[in-house]
């Protein structure tokens, strides 16, 4: 598999000088592998700090900045950051009032930020924890004990982060969070495998024909796989699945997110399909995403995220946001 | 090649669909192929009309909106759109100060074009023209006359619809977009060919292990196949192919482009190496974008844009923008 980069072993830390020359708003620490908002810690306010895994951009670097993350700590390619730059990250953007770790389930993920949890409160930090785990496809994996984090931490990111700019207390900034990921549910599927650069193949092997349904973001396997299916298909099935775990009865947040190397021509003809399969199961989308937000390198296919959403949480959505992957109002 | 559709004859159908269904603040004309922004026409203001084969999304249709484009046509994936598109969408936006067609330079967008301003001006409508040829790869090709018209077009939404914006007439409108195609330059690599839905299959056949140096946004032919090249090496090549055709005496704009399936982890490496290239070679960039702005479907690489930008041209391109792909200041 071809790649655009140098060697495998420098991939994370040319794409931090790369982010570092494009977005003079963020600091980027290329050696310690931190991404701050310029303007932390900002006085009175809780920050926010996620990370994983990278291979999954703009997730988490391109969501840093007013409205949403206060710093973020990419890891190696589809492996957890270590406990080290998340305390870093909550060191430089806690203003006192407090930091709320977004963490994905997976196992690696979950060990590191609590460990960072603890050192951080050794240091006088207060840390609170959201733990985001919306793929329905399946329960325990190699990858995680219970269900996987994908699509709602963006959710997670744009709504707790506004509730925290807007200078709300630790704990409400936590439970706005927590109740995001109770109200929501993903779903994935991939036409291609992704191929990491230090494997420099595809990770699995899916044949020629069929697709994965319920992929994980790591290609990790779902629930089946089968002949390949049409979008008005695939779009019956991911909604479905999502529904038989969400039951909204209100308006949904719906993000129709492009694994990687799906064309966005082929996406909006997907949320078009999504759209259909809503209305016919009366379900309102009171706000709509469409774009790759999510990824996993350069696999093809899409996921669908719903998060039925209050009047409080609408608001929080609608709320000012500047990052470079996620911006309005401002 | 596997892809997220229903049947080839209605993927752009289907995807003005789902672009309507998540962009309400533009109007689109599913049956027609016209998306206009949804205030318009704007009393006093030129309004600048674009577009082109679809499969290079978000251009054009997600560069309509305040700053940038009044309308977008788009025709069948990689295949220009008819004059009644055009005519249909100058009728739409005209609020009587004139109407710019920015083009790319491919033989049926220009004639389309062309009589599409004919056909316009029988009904008053004042049209100008802005022709986008900055590919330096290549002159004259199976798809033109003269040089490919590629990611420049960009910079020239943006600018002069900032100039639009400001109330200036058509002909300084026109004049700032000319300026603009004039001071730029483009350069594009393939490491993988793109499918498209009526084929199924790759257009062009690039062997395991090469890469196609020059590449046009249809998977055109470049200027040489060599082995697989590092990062680096490309953006080398990539460089000093655009500064042998440009020479910049100044700052210059620089758009970092993915062709559609490079991760976005690859393209800010890759943005790395390019600012280090133009280190060395003393050009400074004023300003930078990198993401998937101008894609070729599923294709994997990357092109490189530089306009040399002067001070009423930077000011032009930091005006407010909003549109569902590029959005800042508002």
């Amino acid at each position: 598999m071809k790649m655009l980069i140098n060697v495998a072993e420098t991939v994370v830390a040319d794409a931090l000088r790369g982010m570092a020359a494009a977005h003079p708003e963020l600091t980027v620490d290329v050696e310690n592998r931190v991404i701050v908002r310029r303007d932390a810690p900002v006085a009175g306010k809780v920050a926010l700090v996620s990370g994983g895994g990278s291979g999954h951009e703009p997730l988490h670097g391109g969501f840093v900045g007013p409205g949403m993350l206060a710093a973020a700590c990419p890891g190696e390619v589809f492996t957890s950051p270590v406990p080290d730059q998340m305390l870093r990250a909550a060191a430089a953007v806690d203003s006192g009032a407090g930091v709320l770790f977004v963490v994905k389930n997976y196992t690696g993920d979950v060990l590191n930020f609590d460990m960072a949890a603890e050192l951080a409160e050794e240091e006088g930090i207060q840390v609170a924890k959201v733990l985001v785990d919306d793929d329905v496809a399946v329960r325990d994996s190699t990858f995680t004990a219970g269900r996987r984090g994908t699509g709602a931490t963006l959710f997670v990111h744009k709504i707790a982060g506004a509730a925290a700019d807007e200078g709300r207390p630790l704990e409400q900034v936590r439970e706005i969070g927590h109740r995001v990921v109770e109200r929501s549910g993903s779903f994935g599927v991939a036409l291609s495998a992704c191929s990491t650069p230090a494997k420099g193949s595809p990770t699995f092997d899916l044949p020629p024909g069929e697709l994965e349904l319920g992929v994980g973001i790591h290609g990790e396997p779902g629930r089946e796989r089968r002949p390949m299916m049409t979008s008005r298909e695939i779009a019956d099935y991911a909604v479905d699945s999502v529904l038989g775990d969400l039951r909204p009865r209100g308006p949904v947040l719906l993000l129709v997110n492009g694994m990687g190397a799906t064309p966005l021509l082929e996406l909006y003809g997907f949320h078009a399909e999504v759209q259909r399969v809503l209305a016919e199961r009366g379900v309102v989308t009171a706000r709509v995403l469409v774009g790759n937000y999510v990824t996993s390198l350069d696999m093809a296919g899409a996921s669908v995220t719903l998060c039925e959403a209050d009047e409080e949480m609408l608001r929080l959505w609608d709320a000012p946001v500047r990052t470079p992957a996620l911006r309005w109002g401002v």
